[in-house]
């Protein structure tokens, strides 16, 4: 990625006068005062900016494709978002192209370096889970790259973000609980680095004290529990059998987290939901192919790639004159009911 | 797509000669000989040869992105194929982008379009269900543009293919259905318009024929079964009711059909496997996680990946001289027995 290409805009954010005033300064447009015009030629000089290059025009001509760069595509939520995205880019005649970051910070690097260079018109991206360092999508974002920003927010530079109500989200399982007869319930979180982690929590303890049950650390674990059901059923097992209340519910970070709590209670005699209720989070495939089904919080995955998409087209293809705001939208989820937490009455 | 870009590759193979040969020409070499000289720079002026075109020179430039055009990254098995694809690209300094045809001729020409023109160095397929005219692959392979096909083969021009036996796919999962007693096997088969359908039937037809046991073509299910569990349930549940004969096995061509079929055997109050066995194929995630869970047939979809990168790595990578032969990979499946196959003797 070349240092040099510096655009209008660039100059125009640095002097805080607008894009179309550098245009037309640079092309000695007599509405604009003298004192403008040496200021934007002075800088425009001191950055080495090329109105004319190849580079330039070629960044700036249209490949009508937009990128996006996820975590993970195997994970179910991130694919509905990708259809969300489709839905509306193939309807307004971009093609879409996706790099995962496999959760590392250096291939999002490397994968977002590939984009710019592949002249994509616009970024959608949520961030890895090491990620920290926001310089490779700030330095494309000052060359004028549109982005917006999904599930895992950035408010380090102003962009859209698209956003699930993870805390709604937390309420409405822990809730369900409760009025299932649930008073122990415990809360198996995912990775604690992550602000949905911390908000899913938010929700939980948000409901446990809107029906006056106390809030009891002991009850919360966070154990470096992975997403695999297998560490899950390990870890969740290894409580329950030195508990001396037994649990009488489960709200899980994540559905193969709710699987491995299943499978721990059903290989020590417990029955779901008699015994144990059970809730997951994100509404995998898989959650209505188990015995029992499982209840889990479905996130707006696909309207969340509808949003994201619209948010992204608009900044693409508004005139260089136009300042957006930044948009931030908040979806919210919805809670499916399933066999894992229905007691019959 | 400018129909203009003709390279030295599309004058040496109109002329029969080596790439290196025309470069020589071209550039009045003494070596060549004047008969040569004569009959490139016809052709290069018929073909509007323009060897210092811009989008030539950039259309030359690496970019070190390597497209992948998938029909559906939900599907584990192609995003086992992409984990591959990006373990050998991204270890060799390249960046793996990816679009999704969602089975859609008219989108896979979108996507390939729009590959192009972000500047990839070489695009690995898996064409889309729909896809008859290969011509959006014709024209940017004749430019010059290294292609690899893998799962669903392409045969009509001169480009590298990855494919999975499924012939013995389809004979590992009949033989085992054999030696656990089954005698009757249903055989519930996916689109017909697939190659890995017709060799999938092919493998359970020489697994009956080694055991000397009639093929019967009403015991091969294929009624636009669709790929959804519920549809599966619904087509196999009536076929069971009206069957004479009631069958003691079930070669399913995926998964989710496997699923379907057990939940139909359920719902009858029939057990899998003590009064009926079932196999699927694909080895999706849930397979491991439902009740029983289900014995399958796993494709190497994490080595194909790799395969198909390093043919593509090596492609793009060569010199320009060098004539590099297509190659045919064939990979073997591998049977993974679980419950709903597995009897107590």
């Amino acid at each position: 990625m070349k240092s040099t290409q510096i655009t209008i805009k660039d100059i125009a954010r640095e002097l805080g006068i607008s894009p179309s005033t550098v245009s037309r300064a640079l092309k000695d447009h007599p509405d604009i005062s003298p004192e403008t015009k040496k200021a934007v030629n002075k800088l425009a000089e001191e950055l080495n900016y090329q109105p004319n290059s190849i580079a330039l025009s070629l960044r700036h001509r249209k490949s009508n494709t937009i990128g996006v760069i996820i975590p993970e595509i195997v994970h179910f939520f991130f694919s509905t978002v990708i259809s969300g995205i489709e839905d509306i880019a193939y309807g307004a005649g971009y093609s879409v192209i996706i790099s995962q970051s496999n959760e590392s910070y250096e291939r999002e690097v490397m994968d977002t370096k590939a984009m710019f260079n592949n002249r994509v018109d616009g970024i959608i991206v949520s961030m890895s889970r090491e990620t920290q360092d926001l310089s490779h999508f700030e330095s494309i974002h000052k060359r004028g790259m549109p982005m917006v920003f999904f599930d895992r927010s950035c408010d380090l530079f102003n962009c859209s973000n698209v956003l699930v109500d993870d805390i709604n989200g937390g309420y409405q399982a822990t809730s369900h609980l409760i009025e299932q007869g649930c008073r122990r319930i415990v809360h198996l979180q995912g990775p604690s680095s992550l602000t949905i982690t911390r908000d899913r929590h938010e929700g939980y303890k948000k409901a446990l004290a809107e029906h006056n049950i106390p809030y009891n650390k002991d009850l919360v674990i966070n154990d470096e529990m992975g997403n695999d059901e297998q560490s899950a059923k390990d870890i969740f097992g290894k409580f329950f059998d030195t508990a001396s209340e037994k649990p009488d519910g489960v709200f899980a970070s994540t559905d193969m987290i709710a699987l491995g709590a299943i499978q721990a209670l059903k290989a020590r005699g417990l029955r779901v939901p008699e015994d144990v209720c059970v809730v997951g989070f994100s509404n995998w495939q898989f959650t209505s192919l188990t015995e029992p089904t499982i209840t889990t919080v479905a996130q707006p995955g696909f309207e969340m790639g509808q949003e994201a998409a619209r948010l992204l087209i608009r900044e693409i293809e508004a005139d260089e004159d136009t300042v957006l705001e930044p948009v931030l939208k908040t979806l919210k989820t919805t809670l499916i009911i399933r066999d894992s937490s229905t007691r019959k009455k």
